[in-house]
C-alpha cells in the first residue's frame, strides 16, 4: 500500500457505500449497452435532481465526460472558451482539441472567468476567418478550488445565451460545490440555464464513472453516437449507475463533500500558524492551495504526497479526500513543524 | 434481474474470484493514472506470457482497445485491413475512421481473411491517390466464432511483414482461442509475430477493463499520450489492474475459456438434435451459430434472449458465459422443442 | 510538351475562351476571399442555372469539392454510401474519413448505385453501434462514364430523401451528362431534388476551380467556415471566378461537351472495327472502356497515352478532352492496327 | 473594378511577368499531379535556392501550406508553439487543429517570439497529461511587418532541435524579410537550420499557389500522401509552378520585394509628417503599422481601403504589394490631410 497523503482525490479507492451498491448489481444477467436495469433506476435519480427532461449518460473518466460534452456543442471548426487554468486547457493531453475543436483560453481570477471581460472575446465573430466561440466551459469549483456564485454562473449563462453560446459545466467535484453553496443542482445549475454538465464521480468516492447531464434539447440528439464513437459505451453499463446509486443514496454525496470540505477548513486554518505559509486560494472545496517554503517541499511530500501546482511560485495544492481523516492533517501540521524546526 | 440468455457474454457481471481481487485493491491510497502498485504486478503477469519487453496499457473498454491500436499503428492517411464482418467494420459506429484511419473490408470465408486474395488489395500500393495499408487487423476468434490456426496466423503476419504492414490482434476474447487451440501467448502471437494485441477482459469476466499488448517496439512510443488523448488513461487503475490478475490467478482465465467451450459445445450438438436448426459454423470457441426457423425466434427469444445475426437468413448467435450453466442450455434445448411442438 | 494522348481530361490545358475570360479579371485591385466583383457575377451565372436561392462556392479542385460536400452534410459519426467504383472510396486517399466521415461502399452496375439494394444499407439504423448514413453520394457521369437518367437520380432522391438522407452529386464531369441526356441543371438536378453538388471546372478545359452549389438550405449554414477551416478559401477568387464566366460564357460549356462526346463516339465506333477489341461500357460521356489485348497496351501507350482501368481485365480508359482532335483519334486507330500487324 | 488602396497584397492581381510564364505553360498536354515538366524545372529552381535535397511541394494558399507543414511535423497528440499574433492562431478558423494538432500561443513583442521565454513552455514536458511540443512556426516576416535577424532564427532553431522540436517558417511574404536582411535562402534558412517551410507565392504576385520546402528529411516520408489527402494535390499543377518560374526569373522575386518595401518606407515617412499619427512597428517588410486618429478611419478608407489591426488602439495595417504605385501612397497622403483640414 501506497503512502497517504494530498495528492488527489483520485488517489482513494471506492467508499464502502458506493462498492455495497455495486456489489448488489452484480448478480445475473444484465442488458448491455446502458440497456440494464441500474442505468435506468440511476437515471431517475438524476432526473430528480435535473428535472424530469434531462438525459443522462454514463462514462468512464471525467476526460471523456468534458470532452463529449464540448463535442456534443461544437462544429468542428467552432471553438470553446475556456480558462487559461483549466483542466481542458492545461492537462487533457490536447484531446478537447482531438475530439471537439479549439480552445480559447481567457485570462482568470482565482481560477474564474472575468465576466467584464467575455465580450472582448467575440470581435470579430461571423468573420469567416475566425473560428465561432459556440461554449463556454466553466469549472465548478475551479481548479483552484474556488467556486463560482449562483449568481456569477447565471450572469455568464445569460450572456452566452444572448451570444448564442452553449454553456458547459465542468463538475469533477461539483457536489463540494453544491455543498458549499448550500445549494440544490436545481438552483444552481438548471434554474441559471447551463446546457450540459459533467458531473463527476471518481474523485467522489467512486471507483470510475462520471455522468454527462444534458439540459438542452439540442445537444441530447446525437449524444448516444458520439459516445459510443468516443469509445465511452460502457458494456456492463450497470457497475458505473450502480456506484451513483450508492453515491446518492442517504445523502452520501452530501456528506462526502462536507467530510472533505470540514477537513479543508481545518487543514488551512492550521497552516496559517505557520507564518511561512501563505494560503494563496479562498478554501471553497476540498482543496487547499498555499506556498509553502521551497527547501521544505521535497521533505514533506516524502511523508505526504501532494502536488507543486505553480513551479514558479511554489504554490502547491493539498487535495483532501473522502477516505482523509483529521490525523492526516494533524500528522501534516507536524510535519511541517517538524521540518521548520531541523531547517 | 433481468432474464438469463445467450444475448453476450457482456451480459454477465463479476467473476467471484475477479471480484475478490478487486475488492482486495481497495485499500488506502494509490498513486493514479497507471503508477499504482496493482498495476506494476499486473503488467508483470502480463510479461510472464508475452515476454519481458512487452508493454502493456489498460484501457476501459473493447472499442478503445481496437482503436488505440490502429490509432498507435496508422497515420492518419493510412488504412487497416479488416475483414467484411469484422466488429471494427461493423459494429464500432466509425470509431475506427475518428481515431485512426479507412478501413478497408476484405471478403471473408467463416470470419477469417483468405489468404491468397490479400495481395491482391496492394495492388496500387505507393500511389498518392490511394491510402496506404499498413495495419491489418485479425479477430481471433472470429466474430462467427472460429479461431485462425497458429499456421494462418504466421503466414498472415509473414505476408504482412513482407508488406511492410503491422498485425493487429483484435481478442475480445482472445483467451477461447488458446484454449481452442491449446497453446500458449508466446507461441499464438508472440512467435507468429502479432505487432500489437488488444486482449480483452470484459467479456472474459471482468466488470470493465481491456489491456492494450504492444510487442513491436515502433509502436510504443507514443502509446501513452494516445492513450490519454483518446480520453483512456483511467485514474483509479488498480481497479482494472486488480480485475486482470484475478483473471490471471490459478489459470482463471483458461478455465473460464474451456467452461465457455464445452457449454457451446454441448448447445451445438443438442442442437443437432433438431433436424430443423441448422449449425453454421464450427464451434471453436464460446459461440454457436445456427439458422433457426423463422417462426421459432420470436417466442424462444422471450425466454432465453439472444441475437439473430443475419436478418436474410435468420442465423442466429448463442453465446456462452462465463457463468452460463447446464441448465441453461438444457433449458434451451427444451424450449426449442416446446415451441417445436406447439408450431 | 509531353505527349498527346487519352490519359485523362485534366492533361490537357486551359481552354482560350476560358482564358480571355479569366486575363480579363486581371486589372487592379478586387476584394480578396470571395468578395470580388467576379464572383458576384459568377455566382449570378450558377442561380440562372440552379435557382436563386442556390448558394454558390468556388474551391480549387475535385477532391475539395467533394469532400467538403460531404462534410457539409456529414457530422463526424455518419456515413456517406458511395458505389464501391467512386473516386471518393477509391482514389482520394482517405480524405472521406479524414475531412467528413465513414463511407459504405456499396456494390455497383456500370458504375451506378442498384436502386433495389440501397434499402438493404439502413437494416440497422438507429443502433448506436451503426453509422447512420446521412448521404449518398451520385457520381454523374460515373467513372466509367456512363449517366443516370433523370428517373433514376429521382427515385435514388425520392429514397433518400424517405430515409432523412442528403443527395450529393459528384459532378467532376457534369456538364458531359446534361448533354447526354439533352436536359438542363434545372431539370436534372434541381426538380430531381439533388441537395449538394460539385460541378466540375478543372477536367472541363478551365486551370483549376470547381463550385460546390447548395440547394438545400440546411447545407449552406456553415460552409463559408468549413471552406477556411478546410484551407479551400481562395484569397484572389476572382482568377476562378471569372474562369467559369469563360466556361458559361456562349454555350461554351456544353460545346466542350458536345466535342468530347461525338469524340468518344467516334473513337468507340472505330474501335468495333477491330474484333480484338472489345468496348464494355455505354458511351455516354467523353470517355471509351475497352479491353485491349495485353501485348498491345505496351507499345500503344508510348504513342497515346492512356491507363489501364482494370489490371486483372485489361480494361483500359481512353478519355476525350476539349483539345481532343479528330487527328487524336484516327491517329490512335491507325497505332493499334500497326501494333495488331506487328503482332 | 474595385478601389485601389492598402487592404492587402492579396487585392493585387497576377504580376505580368508571371502571367507571361503561365500563358508559356497553357499549350499541350502534360501529365497532371505534379508530373509535369515545368513542376521539374520549378523545383530545381528552388534546389539552387535551397539545396538538391529540399523537397518541393506545390499547394493551393496559405492557409494550407501552413497547416501542411505542421501536419507534415506534429502527430495528433502534440502541439505547435506559435506566437499570440500569428496567423495560425488567429485567422485560419482552426484549421491548424483541424488538420495538425494543438496550439500553444507565446506572448510576443512586435510578433515575434521571445527567446528567454521559450523555455518556460517545456515545464511538464513528458507528462503523459500535457501535449507535447514538437514544432514552432516562426513568422517571417511576422504579422506586423517585423522580420526576425539571422542570428534571432539561429538562436530559436538551436534551442528548438536541442529539445527535439522541428522549426516551421510561415512564409506568406518570404521573400520580403530577404530583401530587408539583404541575405540569401541559404543563409537565412538553410544554414539557420529550418526544418520546413511555407514560401507564398499568392501575396507576392501570384494569381494563386504557394510552395512548401521541406528541408528536413525526417518530414518528407509522407508529403505526397499528406497533400493529397487534405485536397491540395493539384491536378494541372503547371499552372502554379509555371507562375514560380516567372516569380523566380530574372530576380523579379527581389524587385517585388524591393518595390513594396521602398513604398513601405515612403509611406510612413510621410506619415510621418502628420503628428496626429503614430507609426507602431519598424517598416522591416511591405506594412505599414501606424495608428489613425478615430475620426479620420471611416472616410479615409472610403477612398483607400485598409484594415484597423487592432479594434482597441485603432493601430491600422497599410499593406504595400507589387502593383502599389508612388501616386497610391501620394494619393493616401493627400487623402489624410485633407481630412484632417475638414475636421
Amino acid at each position: 500500500m501506497a503512502l497517504r497523503g494530498f495528492g488527489s482525490d483520485n488517489h482513494s479507492g471506492i467508499h464502502p457505500d458506493i462498492l455495497s451498491e455495486m456489489l448488489s448489481a452484480n448478480h445475473g444477467h444484465e442488458p448491455s449497452y446502458g440497456t440494464d436495469s441500474f442505468s435506468e433506476t440511476a437515471i431517475e435519480i438524476f432526473r430528480n435532481f435535473f428535472g424530469p427532461k434531462a438525459d443522462v449518460y454514463f462514462v468512464y473518466n471525467g476526460t471523456a465526460a468534458n470532452v463529449l460534452c464540448l463535442r456534443a456543442g461544437l462544429k468542428r471548426h467552432e471553438s470553446c472558451l475556456v480558462t487559461d487554468q483549466s483542466h481542458l486547457n492545461m492537462d487533457e493531453c490536447a484531446a478537447p482539441e482531438f475530439f471537439a475543436g479549439k480552445l480559447i483560453p481567457a485570462t482568470s481570477i482565482n481560477g474564474k472567468f472575468q465576466l467584464e471581460q467575455l465580450q472582448s472575446y467575440l470581435i470579430r465573430k461571423g468573420d469567416q476567418h475566425v473560428s465561432p466561440i459556440k461554449m463556454i466551459s466553466l469549472t465548478q469549483p475551479t481548479e483552484l478550488g474556488t467556486c463560482y456564485t449562483i449568481e456569477e454562473i447565471r450572469k455568464i449563462t445569460e450572456w452566452a445565451h444572448q451570444n448564442n453560446i452553449y454553456v458547459h459545466i465542468d463538475g469533477a467535484r461539483l457536489t463540494n460545490a453544491l455543498h458549499f453553496l448550500k445549494t440544490t443542482y436545481q438552483k444552481m445549475l438548471v434554474e441559471t440555464g447551463a446546457d450540459i454538465i459533467s458531473l463527476g464521480g471518481t474523485k467522489n468516492g467512486l471507483g470510475f464513472g462520471e455522468a454527462v447531464v444534458i439540459l438542452n434539447p439540442e445537444l441530447k440528439k446525437d449524444f448516444k453516437f458520439i459516445r459510443k464513437q468516443s469509445a465511452q459505451l460502457p458494456s456492463k453499463t450497470r457497475f458505473i449507475s450502480s456506484q451513483f446509486m450508492g453515491y446518492f443514496k442517504n445523502d452520501l454525496y452530501l456528506k462526502i463533500a462536507e467530510h472533505s470540505h470540514q477537513l479543508a477548513l481545518k487543514l488551512a486554518h492550521d497552516l496559517t500558524t505557520i507564518p511561512e505559509v501563505q494560503i494563496t486560494q479562498p478554501v471553497e472545496s476540498n482543496s487547499v492551495f498555499a506556498i509553502i517554503p521551497k527547501a521544505w517541499i521535497g521533505p514533506l511530500r516524502k511523508k505526504y504526497f501532494f502536488y507543486v501546482w505553480n513551479e514558479a511560485t511554489f504554490e502547491c495544492r493539498l487535495m483532501l479526500s473522502w477516505d482523509s481523516t483529521p490525523q492526516d492533517v494533524a500528522g501534516f501540521i507536524e510535519a511541517i513543524q517538524e521540518i521548520k524546526l531541523n531547517s
